[in-house]
């Protein structure tokens, strides 16, 4: 089964995806919502009104996650080709839901950051409560998976030694635009970014040195993840920052980021529009 | 004013501190939904039902808030007594509410980390929706401040490049006892925190590097801050993981942090109760 999450003249509502047609469940105000409150199996029959995804206005696919937990270096073949050994732990560091777009939208390109980066991403969402699961477990409490294109500004990211304020920029990360349960993922799905149609990142999927099982083990270890909880398990080589010379994303260029079995996400890159006054109060501080 | 959180039997809510007793702000589950819908002078001015402060069961003064952003290396003379050079940014990375506890609840001490240190932390909530604030909007977006312990465990936290997952164990950091309003917090107040009685840190809270105005403008620049986010501004010198030999808080111990102005967060550490078979299934990765 693949859900999305729509955005009507009434709000933001779930919908389960039939062929070309996204069908309301009505009642759930987006995947989130009816991963907390519903049930998978009722929204696999239910009827409602129909839209045409291809030019659906689509949110988020989980408009509000509790939490967003993304993971640093977790490709084999991208660790391996930097030289760097494979690491023990996964990497963890956060974003705000802020952050989050929807598939198609506009990545805003803020006036304070010219080092805005791609990074393609497979994402987890959870679909049960789980604290310290085994493997059974975490297999159990994953719902499905969709995409992410986890922009990084990262003049901000190498500011400090914690990457979170390049990973954090409002209206930045899109998510998207389909959750498929597990059974329609395939192992060898392939990852593909491209910048301007021009091929960026392409990867196996079955490369990652976490994988979504072990990523919920072992965060569920630190504290509890919930229905609508998101993984973002990390991106591999070919971020345009680790390119010489380095490349960027810039206003009216397009981004993308596909998943065989999921889709993808696109985007147009646009000079974020400030209140006047914003210029000379942004950044204040070190500047 | 100050204004704390209670637990009772119908939930929490919020209340003003009057002396030594605690008045029911009827209508507000926490000081977060306060700061989200009611007004603070009509606060100062309702009565409720009154519990005496000294022994009511007090919750995180914010019980849930949107955001809590935390930040490292922001003492001077830490970072001068460490022969570092004071940073051109403040470091930021964040914990999940879940991670919150009570001023007199117990911290958890989990099996899987045995090197859990305090951190002793002035905390500024907001008050108002900031988005890129100049120094004025800033200013005013401040509701009040608080106190945190923000307890790291230091195994987890230098396991990867990324402190987070050493930051944000389930049930861990006491915040409170109130948020006081920023005229009540004197300039010069000082910092201590105490290990069973112990001093091990003591401060001036006006040594920060960034102040809870510099904090808001910078942090403001990257996303929306709204009223119950809450901002952790690091901790002074003198943690244990510092010390040779290095020291850690252990099940049985007490650790506080006092303000003046504020008061203290006082919590004893005790050993979490993990449901059977955890232990085979904590930390499964990478052990």
């Amino acid at each position: 089964m693949k859900l999305t999450t729509l955005r009507t003249t009434s709000g933001t509502v779930a919908a389960r995806v039939d062929g070309d047609k996204a069908v309301e469940l009505a009642g759930f105000s987006d995947v989130g919502d009816l991963l907390r409150r519903g049930d998978l199996s009722a929204a696999a029959e239910a009827s409602g009104a129909e839209h045409d995804l291809a030019t659906a206005d689509l949110a988020p696919v989980v408009a509000t996650p509790g939490k967003i937990v993304c993971v640093g270096l977790n490709y084999r073949n991208h660790i391996l080709e930097m030289g760097r050994e494979l690491p023990e732990y996964p990497t963890l560091f956060t974003k705000f839901p802020e952050a989050l777009i929807g598939p198609r939208d506009e990545i805003q390109i803020p006036p304070e950051s010219d080092k805005i980066d791609w990074e393609g991403e497979l994402v987890v969402v959870v679909g049960k409560t789980v604290r310290r699961a085994d493997a059974e477990q975490a297999k159990a409490a994953i719902a499905g998976y969709t995409v992410m294109n986890d922009i990084t500004m990262r003049d901000y990211q190498y500011r400090t030694p914690q990457w979170f304020q390049g990973k954090a920029w409002e209206r930045s990360t899109p998510v998207g635009p389909v959750l498929v349960t597990p059974d329609e993922l395939p192992a060898d799905a392939e990852l593909v970014t491209r910048l301007d149609g021009e091929e960026m990142q392409r990867t196996r999927i079955d490369d990652l040195v976490f994988d979504a099982v072990a990523l919920v083990q072992y965060i569920s270890t630190i504290f509890t993840l919930n229905p609508g909880d998101i993984i973002a398990t990390g991106t591999p080589g070919g971020v345009g920052h680790a390119r010489k010379p380095g490349r960027y994303i810039t206003a009216g260029q397009t981004v993308s980021v596909s998943i065989d079995g999921i889709g993808e996400v696109v985007n147009v890159a646009v000079a974020e529009k400030v209140a006047g006054g914003a210029e000379q109060t942004a950044a204040t501080v070190g500047a």
